[in-house]
C-alpha cells in the first residue's frame, strides 16, 4: 500500500467502523432471500461472497436473481419457491439493460456458434464429446439442456462459457467475467479473468499481455490503479497501466464503456488471412482515442504502421501461399478433401490457427517474443520445414512430382522473399555473421 | 489492503509498537543458538527470515533444529557444537509429529522412488547423472550422501526435493514447501509453492490452476484470504478463492487438515491408463465435502460427471488403443523392446506422460485450454498424426504391411469414434462449416 | 501490508498530509516545462505518471529531458521549443553518469548488434523486415532513423529495445527497464520487467525464475521487500527473496550496484557450446558474495558443483557431437552450407539455441523443470530422435550410407553415454522398472 493512501484510509476507518457496525441488515432483504439464507448457510462460501457484493448493499439477494416464472423450462420447485439455477443475461439485464444489450450484440455472445463450426467438428470428431464439454464449451458456452424435472443436464452444466445458450434462449454468461457470487467490477477488470479463455497455443492474449509493457506495469502498480472505483477512466482514475478491459471495454477520455469487446478492433486477427473488420476505420479511431490517454500521436501512428506491415507480411508471405498450395493439392487430387487425414492438413491448420494467431496477437499487443519466436518464426518453420516438404512428398507419392516443381516455381523461386529457400542464404552475409559469432561466442557457429 | 481491515490494523498498531519494543529477546534463546548467531550475522538473510518466523517467537533457534547426536553420519563438529546441515522431517516431527507422520505416509514421501523407476532410467540413460541431479532430483529428492567428515556430498546437496532420502533415513523435506528459514504456513498455502514441481509439459497443475476460475479469483482476492491465520477453514476463514492447499490439504467445514496430499484424490491421473485410487470412494467423498464449502451439490455432481466421462474418453479412445498397438508392434518384432530407440517410443511416452496428463489435469482442475488444446487435441494429434503413421512405416520397413492393415481394421475402422480417419469427415457437415466460416471470416476456409 | 509497518505508516501519515498539501508546486518547474504541460494535459496518463516520479520531486520536467540542441538530427521545432522525442542514455547520463556508463559498457548495450548477426539474417530472410521490427527489435533495439523533418521513422519507432541505437549515437534505452514516465527504481527491480525479453522458448529466464524457490518466495513476500527503498541491499534491506536485479545488478553486503548485467556471470550459457566468460573467476567470486547474503558456503559450492557438471554434460554429450556431426555432413557435401534449407539445420539450431539454452538457464537459476523437461530431455530428444535420423536420411539420399555408419561408430557406439541408442536399455533394469510401475499404476507400462 502506498504511504500517501494511509491518510485517506485512516479517515475512512471511522466510517468503516460505523458501516461494519450495522453488520447484517436483515430488514433490507426480501423474505424469500432470508428464507434461502436459512438453509444455504451450509454453503458458507457463496453466502459470504455475496455479502461482500454491491448486490448485498442494494438488497439484491438470492431470490431476486434466481426466481423463476411458471412455465420456464428450467424452473424448479425448491422448498416452495420457484427458482432457476442459471441466472442468465436476460435476468441480469432487468437491472443492467445497457450492459446486457451490448454483450448480446457482441462477438462474445456468438461464441457458442463455434459448436456448429469446423472447430466444433474438429473437437467432436477428432476429440470426442466429453472433451468438447470440458474443453471447448467451458469457454465458448454449452447449450444448456434441462431435464424433465427442470434440473440441468450434467453433460451441459456446470458451464460459464461466454457464449452459453441459456434455457431461456439468451446467450452468454455474465459470471464468465463477473464471477459469482461477488459479481465484482474490480475482479472483471483484472487481466486474469480474460485468461480463462484467452490463453494457450492458439490465442495467447494473456501471455502476450504479461510480456508487454502494459502487463509489466500492471503487475508493478496493480495496487495503485483504483480498480474498485465505479468511475474508472484511463488517464483520469488510473494511469500507470492498462488492463485488457482498459483498451477493449472500459472508459477513456472521450470514450465510453462498452460490453461489446469487438467495438475497438479494426483487424480480424483470428482468420486464416487477416482482413479489416466491418467499420474498421471507426473502430480504429476509437481505439486510438484510448491509446491517446497515455501516448502521443506519433507513437500511436508508428505502432499501427508497424502492426499493419506485420499483418501484411503474415498474409502475403505465408498465409495466402500456404492456403493456395494446399488448395492446389486438393484440386489435383494429391491430398484428400477430408480434413486432418493428411499431415499437411494439421500443418496448415496450426500455421494459421495457432502460430499465425500467436504472431498477430503478439504484434497487436506488443509482445515481441510472441510476435517472433512463438509467432512468425514458427509460421516460417511450419511453411518451409513442414508444409513444403509435405507437399513435395504428397506430390511424389501421387506420382505428380511436376506439380511440386510448379509450386516451387510459382510460389518460391518466383518470389524474392522466398528465393533463399532454393538458392540459399547470401554467402557473403553468412560469412560476416560467422565472423561476428566467432567473436561473440569464442567458437565457430555454423 | 481492504479498507475494512484498517480498523483492525490501527487497533493492532499500538500492540505492535509494544511487541516490537522488546525487539530481540536474547534471553528466550538457548545459549547454543546465541552462539550460532554471533557468527552467522555474516549471512544476515537467513537470520532475519528466522526472526520473522513463529519459531523465533517460540524460542526455537538454530541449535534446537540443527543439533545432532553423536554417531549420526551427518553430524559435524562445528566450533564445539555437534550439528547437522539437514533438518529432516524426523527432526521437525519432534515438535510436529502429526504433520510429519502424514507426510511420511503420503505419495509425496515416495517421490524419491522415481530414482529407481523408468523415469529415473530415462533421465540417467537418455539424459545423464548431472541432469538428474539438477532436474529430476530437485523435485523428487536426492539420496543425500555424506562424505567421511560428515559434510554432504555436493552431487546430492543442496536438495529440497519432497521425497528426499535423508542421512537419518527419513523421507521428505518440510522446507520443500515451508521454505527455510521462515517456515511459514502462509507461504506454503500459496499456489506458487506447488509450482516448483507441478508445472511444465507433463504435470502443468500450476498453469491449469492459473487458468481456472479458482486461480483467477485467487489472484483477484489474494489479499483478502486471511492466509496467515492458523485456523484457515474454507468458507469460514476465507471464501473468495481456494488455493492448491485448500482442496488438497487444508480444512473445510467437516474436513480436517492433512499433510497427505493424496487423501482426497479419487483418480490416478498420472498413469498411462487412469484407474481409481485405493479407497477412491472415501477420498471422493472427502473432496466433495471441500467443494461443498462453496458449491451446491448439482454443481459438484455435474463437474464429476463431466470429469469421469472425460477420463473414460482418454482411456478408451486413445490410451488403451495406443498402448495395445505399440505392444503388438513389439510382440511381432516390428519394433524393439528397448525403449526410446524407435520414434514411436517417444510418441507413445509423450502421449500418456505429457499430453494425456495435461488433458486429465486440465479436466480435473477446470482449465479448459489444458483439457483441450494442450490436452486431448495434442493426444489426438499424437495418435492420428504420429503414432499411426509411425506404426505404418515400422510395419512396412519390417516387411509386414499386413500387420498395419490388421491394426487399422481392429482399432480404427472397427470403431465408430475412429472411422473418420479412414473414411473422412462427414461431407455434409464439412460443407456447412465452410459456409459458416465463409461468413465469419469473409473468406474460404478449407 | 505487514502489521508492523503500520506504526511507521501512521507516523508518516501526518508528514504525507503536509507534503501532499503543497500539491503541484508549479514554481519548482521550469517555464518551458510549464509550457509543455499546458497542452499535454490532453495526455493525462503520462503527466500523472511523471507527477508520481522522483523527477517531479527534483523539478526535472518535460523540457529538462526532451530539450534538444540545434543541429541534432532528431531535433524538432515544437511550438517554439527545440525538442527530441527520444531521451537517450546520453541524455539521462547528464544526471546519472555512473549508471549510463555501466549500461553503455554492458552486453545489454550491444544487443542491437544482433541485427547484423545470424539471428538478424534469420529474422530478415526467413521471417521478414516487419517481423524483425515488431519482434527482434523490440527487445534488441532498432537503429532509430530520423526523417528529414527530424521526426522518427515509424518503421523504427516506437522502440525501447535495450540495445537501441539512438539518433545521437548512444546505445540503449533506460526506459526499457525504468518505464517512462515514472522511471521507478522499484518497478525496475521487479522480475516482470526482465520478462519483456527474457522469456520464451530460447531464453525463458522469467519462467525459470517463477519456478525457482527465489521466485516462489518473491511472490509470497513481494510486499515485504522494501522495493522502493533507495538503499536496497540483500540481507540488510530485504531478505525474503531475491529478484532478477538482486543477483545480477543490485547491492549485497560487500557488493555494489551495477548497471552492467554481465558483471557477475561466469558462464556464457547462450553460446552453442558454453565457455567461461572473460574474467570468469572474478565474476564468479562477486556472484558468490551475493549468494552469501542468504546461503552458507557449502550450499553455494554444492550449487556450483552441480551447475558445472550440468554444463559439461550439455557440452560434451550433446552440443559438441551435434555440431561436429552437422559439420561433417556439410564437409562431405551431404547437406548444403546454406542454412535452414535442410531439416537438420532447424534441428541443430533449436538444439543449442532453444532447448540447450532452456536447459542451461534452468540449471543456473534452479528451475528443475526447465533444466530437465524443457531442457536436457528436449535436447536429448532432438539429438536422438531428430538429428541422428535426419543425418541418416541425408547420408542415404546422398548415396553415402557409410558416412552415417562412421558417425555412429565414432559418436554413438564409441561412447559409453550413447551406447544405449544402438544397444538398447539395460534389460535387467528395464524389467525392474516394469515391476515398479506395475505396482505403482496397477497396470503394465511398456
Amino acid at each position: 500500500m502506498k504511504r500517501k493512501n494511509i491518510v485517506v484510509l485512516c479517515a475512512l476507518a471511522a466510517a468503516a467502523v460505523l458501516s461494519q457496525g450495522v453488520a447484517f441488515a436483515a430488514e433490507r432483504l426480501s423474505k424469500a432471500t432470508q428464507s434461502c439464507l436459512e438453509c444455504h448457510e451450509s454453503m458458507p462460501g457463496i453466502v459470504k461472497q455475496w455479502e461482500d457484493s454491491v448486490h448485498w448493499n442494494a438488497g439484491v439477494g438470492c431470490y431476486e436473481c434466481h426466481k423463476a416464472n411458471k412455465g420456464e423450462n428450467d424452473a424448479i420447485d425448491h422448498y416452495g419457491y420457484l427458482v432457476a439455477t442459471i441466472v442468465s443475461p436476460k435476468d441480469c439485464g432487468q437491472c443492467h439493460p445497457k450492459e446486457a444489450a451490448e454483450q448480446e450484440a457482441s462477438h462474445h455472445a456468438e461464441a457458442g456458434n463455434i459448436l456448429n463450426s469446423k472447430d466444433g467438428l474438429l473437437g467432436q470428431t477428432v476429440g470426442g464429446e466429453p472433451a468438447v464439454a470440458v474443453g471447448c464449451r467451458q469457454c465458448h458456452g454449452s447449450i444448456v439442456k434441462t431435464l424433465e424435472d427442470g434440473t440441468l443436464d450434467p453433460a451441459t452444466w456446470p458451464n460459464t462459457g461466454i457464449g452459453r445458450v441459456n434455457p431461456d434462449g439468451s446467450k452468454g454468461s455474465c459470471s464468465a467475467c463477473h464471477t459469482r457470487h461477488r459479481f465484482s467490477k474490480e475482479q472483471a477488470r483484472k487481466p486474469e479473468v480474460c485468461g480463462k479463455c484467452h490463453v494457450g497455443p492458439d490465442h495467447p492474449q494473456k501471455e502476450v499481455y504479461e510480456e508487454s509493457k502494459h502487463g509489466i506495469l500492471y503487475y508493478a502498480y496493480e495496487d495503485e490503479l483504483n480498480m474498485d472505483k465505479p468511475k474508472w477512466v484511463a488517464g483520469e482514475d488510473y494511469y500507470d497501466a492498462p488492463t485488457c478491459a482498459s483498451c477493449h471495454m472500459s472508459a477513456a477520455p472521450g470514450v465510453g464503456v462498452t460490453h461489446d469487446v469487438g467495438d475497438r478492433l479494426s483487424w480480424n486477427l483470428r482468420a486464416p488471412v487477416s482482413k479489416p473488420t466491418a467499420n474498421s476505420k471507426e473502430k480504429l479511431a476509437t481505439m486510438k482515442e484510448v491509446c491517446s490517454a497515455c501516448h502521443a500521436d506519433p507513437f500511436v501512428e508508428g505502432f499501427y504502421t508497424q502492426l499493419d506491415q506485420f499483418v501484411k507480411l503474415y498474409n502475403d508471405k505465408f498465409a495466402i501461399p500456404a492456403k493456395e498450395i494446399r488448395q492446389l493439392l486438393m484440386d489435383e487430387g494429391v491430398i484428400s478433401t477430408a480434413n486432418f487425414d493428411d499431415k499437411i492438413d494439421w500443418t496448415y491448420w496450426e500455421l494459421w490457427h495457432h502460430e499465425g494467431r500467436r504472431a498477430r496477437h503478439g504484434a497487436a499487443m506488443s509482445g515481441p517474443d510472441y510476435a517472433w519466436w512463438h509467432g512468425i518464426y514458427d509460421v516460417a518453420k511450419a511453411f518451409y520445414n513442414h508444409l513444403l516438404p509435405q507437399a513435395k512428398e504428397a506430390c511424389e507419392k501421387a506420382g505428380k512430382p511436376e506439380l511440386y516443381d510448379q509450386i516451387i516455381e510459382k510460389y518460391i523461386d518466383g518470389r524474392p522473399e522466398h528465393q533463399w529457400y532454393t538458392r540459399g542464404f547470401d554467402q557473403k552475409r553468412l560469412k560476416e555473421i560467422k565472423q561476428y559469432y566467432k567473436k561473440r561466442y569464442n567458437q565457430d557457429v555454423n
